[in-house]
């Protein structure tokens, strides 16, 4: 069987995060046989979607206007900024509903083994960006993971140089977490930061 | 956050089988990030498949021709026709080498609650080209699930009450299967079909 355009749309599926050959094999036959619609519809909004969507310029989030309609929000604390490493990340921290300032989106956290440094993850753009006179503190929320904690303890050090206040986000054990379940280091943290 | 392009694509992906929210905004974000050219691609493929491929008029798998390559292969045992449920099924016989002969792919299989029923399946076209004078053996490859099974027992009835051969793949223990791990009902299959 020699079907180049079934074998090039598996293909393509194939390249999205996550997708083996099954799963694309799966995905193109239930689009072909139940949702040629959704095939037509997920087109158009990959086409659209990269011919449209760019960097914020202020945050460097994903967004379709030269600024992002969170930078643009007049009810956001500007004296805030919180770095994170994606919007997916950003996504996150919204739905908890715990932060009402501004955020600065790294689009990638220091990894100078796969060649991303500072220049990269726009630090110059985050100090500029920091040092306006009206951010008062930068807290930084990049993962907890080995290049997240390099990332913030880089960009802490730059700020501090700068004398700009940079805290973190806390460590501890996450809600429903059983003790008995969570990590050693976890549980050191949460005890060295108990209040 | 209101992103339009953004939520768009993401809820687009969503409609992919097994994509859900976090995967679907997981790969966005990596097509926005890394491969905007992959985007374009998959655009691409999506359209060219929705709009140029189309079943098979013989044997009703996918086909950009109006007739399947597989079916015009002269090379092909046109006397063995294998009912299979889906061009994947049909594309792990071909891997398996096992066959050389046709194929009549259901497109689905008997499932009278979801409403699918002997004409959705294409039973009377089976029954037809079953009927041609060429083809002297049906071979059952339904899936051995409980549709599966109802499938390939209604087709076998009406085959057989055509005076058509209608066979069914063995069943019994898989390669690197240990007995202990078999489930019952497949060990006492093979018990019986013992050779």
């Amino acid at each position: 069987m020699a079907e180049p355009l079934l074998d090039g749309l598996i293909d393509a599926l194939r390249r999205l995060p996550g997708v083996g050959v099954k799963s694309a094999q799966r995905m193109a036959f239930h689009l072909l046989q139940h949702d040629r619609d959704g095939a037509r519809r997920l087109a158009t909004a990959l086409t659209d979607a990269v011919q449209r969507i760019r960097h914020c310029e202020r945050c460097h989030t994903y967004t379709e206007a030269a600024v992002c309609p969170t930078c643009l929000d007049p009810e956001r604390d500007a004296s805030l900024l919180c770095v994170v490493e994606s919007p997916a990340d950003q996504a996150a921290l919204e739905r908890s509903g715990s932060y009402r300032g501004l955020y600065f989106v790294l689009m990638g956290r220091l990894s100078p083994l796969d060649g991303v440094g500072a220049a990269e993850i726009g630090a110059a753009a985050l100090l500029e960006r920091a040092s306006d006179g009206v951010v008062q503190e930068v807290i930084l929320a990049t993962g907890f993971t080995a290049e997240g904690e390099v990332t913030a303890h880089a960009l802490s050090q730059a700020l501090r140089a700068r004398g700009i206040k940079a805290t973190r986000l806390a460590r501890g054990v996450p809600a429903g977490g059983e003790l008995e379940y969570v990590d050693l280091g976890t549980i050191a943290h949460a005890m060295g930061d108990r209040r």
